[in-house]
């Protein structure tokens, strides 16, 4: 391994890009990617696209067959994740990296469910296939761990991996006193929210944001269809017309209870879960200790008591965190 | 000049060091720094360290002469802020510089008065002593532009430059439900708005914020006797026994209306104040277009409901300003 960028590093970065490609898409499967490399040079890619569909080995073995690989002799398949060696709803991948004639296996995380952790290396090397884990640099190895971070806390807890995500003005605010929330984030934030929505099984929010805001809870670019949508409302009091109900669109489930939610999603298969509000919604979650990434947008805006829609903002704004 | 950091960019860069020594302490006058360099090396530095005391001009060139410079013949003098040519409570700086023996005269930034500005170089070039704007790096000049943006407001507005300064969770709250804000900064925000506190030339906070946290509004570091202490309240109904009227520290002066408050200040010379808090007081001057700097702190903690003293603290945030 040579100083700085490796070619461990070239090939897992692909191999991240090609895994975030089912991100969201997985559930209760973990988004993978894979590359087969020969010679220093790509000659097959993969990713899973949704479970009971090939995983990212076999869809990236395919994929280099099918570009007229005669053989994988001499090949390196790099996943973002530890092959898979108990079969499921398909076969173990390890089986399917024997079959290949592979000869080398190399993954960025190891499988997170301690039972199987690290059992593809050994299967393999006793079928005579190198295995290893992958010499990346930590910023590539977060990368990977990141991907799989909601897969990991749903094997080891079943329940979600939780994101709050929370836009406010200065002054703390995240609605004008008419409960307009709309104006407080940019078009580039309103961009980067629908980037996350495509990326995690379910979006949840109280009961008060569905009554002020009559939000789709969708992504406005690339729709994601598998997408669950989520309300928490102890009383069960809300708007029949919200646009959530009536759309025709992705599937929205009613909970009375945050934590009585997230173990159904959990129970579900669901993985991920954003939460995009009100406070106390999150707030409580975050008492239960249930959170696990905190994404706060801060508008330079402050609302203070100005007339609705009125608000003031500040072009020298600086944000410290935990300054 | 040189490709990257420049000599005017060495010496300018000590001067504004210097100039920060009497950043808090020289109103109405601005803060400023002076280097005096002969031969590429500083032979006499200098800052203004008070209204009626020595410019920074002749404090540099009081220090050259003690250090046993026998004469500036052929020395340059930089400065952070064009000198003076006016004489005030003290002589015109131009006069000094002339009178020194001084080569050349370079400084950062131009009078902020507009009746002044640049008419040092002219005096000075017709007495036969160069002058010119320094050619410093963009992050010098705004240094050096920054260290005088009090000043500069003061001298166009009469109001003084308004920081506000506001600690808040993630959930935007800047106190718990007891009204204890003390818990939301960490200790080294606490540090930083000490020296924020240090650097300026009155704080002021709202009412509330004296009845529920009694604070001393005093850097705890060190202390700036010339430290102005304001407080806004409608009612003039203060707990007598406030540290702020009780310590025989500094001086406090309340205010019924905040606009008055500035004003009043103005005219007393106050060129910069920090509010901090709370976010009544702070949301009325942005709504009023009277922010100038606005420095939020976000806690990477949530109170939501819990009991009091219960904030939760979250490890995985982040924060992003008009994401």
């Amino acid at each position: 391994m040579t100083e700085g960028f490796s070619s461990d590093d070239f090939f897992m970065a692909r191999a991240i890009e090609l895994a975030m490609k089912g991100k969201g898409h997985t559930r209760p499967n973990p988004a993978v990617g894979a590359v087969i490399a020969k010679d220093g040079k790509i000659i097959g890619e993969g990713w899973h696209k949704r479970a009971g569909g090939d995983h990212a080995e076999v869809a990236a073995i395919k994929n280099a067959l099918e570009n007229g690989a005669g053989t994988l002799d001499g090949a390196v398949i790099y996943v973002t994740l530890e092959p898979c060696s108990k079969p499921g709803r398909v076969g173990a991948c390890t089986d399917a990296i024997k079959a290949s004639g592979l000869s080398e296996a190399v993954y960025a995380v190891s499988d997170p469910n301690p039972v199987n952790a690290d059992r593809a290396a050994a299967i393999l090397l006793a079928a005579g296939v190198k295995c290893r884990k992958a010499s990346c640099s930590p910023k590539i190895m977060a990368e990977a761990e990141d991907i799989v971070a909601d897969f990991a806390k749903h094997v080891k807890t079943a329940l979600p991996y939780v994101i709050v995500k929370i836009a406010m003005t200065l002054d703390g605010k995240i609605c004008d006193s008419n409960g307009d929330a709309k104006w407080i984030s940019s078009a580039e934030a309103r961009r980067k929210t629908g980037l996350l929505r495509e990326r995690v099984d379910a979006i949840m929010v109280g009961a008060n944001t569905v009554r002020m805001d009559n939000p789709s809870l969708l992504s406005h670019g690339a729709e994601n269809p598998d997408l669950i949508r989520v309300v928490v409302s102890r009383t069960g009091d809300l708007p029949r017309d919200a646009q959530i109900f009536t759309d025709g669109k992705n599937k929205t489930l009613v909970f009375d209870d945050a934590r009585k939610a997230l173990e159904e999603l959990g129970k579900m298969g669901v993985t991920s879960v954003l939460c995009e509000g009100g406070f106390s919604l999150a707030s409580y979650l975050a008492g239960e200790g249930l959170v696990d990434k905190w994404i706060t947008v801060l508008a330079p805006k402050v609302i203070g008591k100005k007339p609705i829609g009125e608000a003031v903002t500040l072009k020298d704004v600086v944000c410290l965190q935990d300054w």
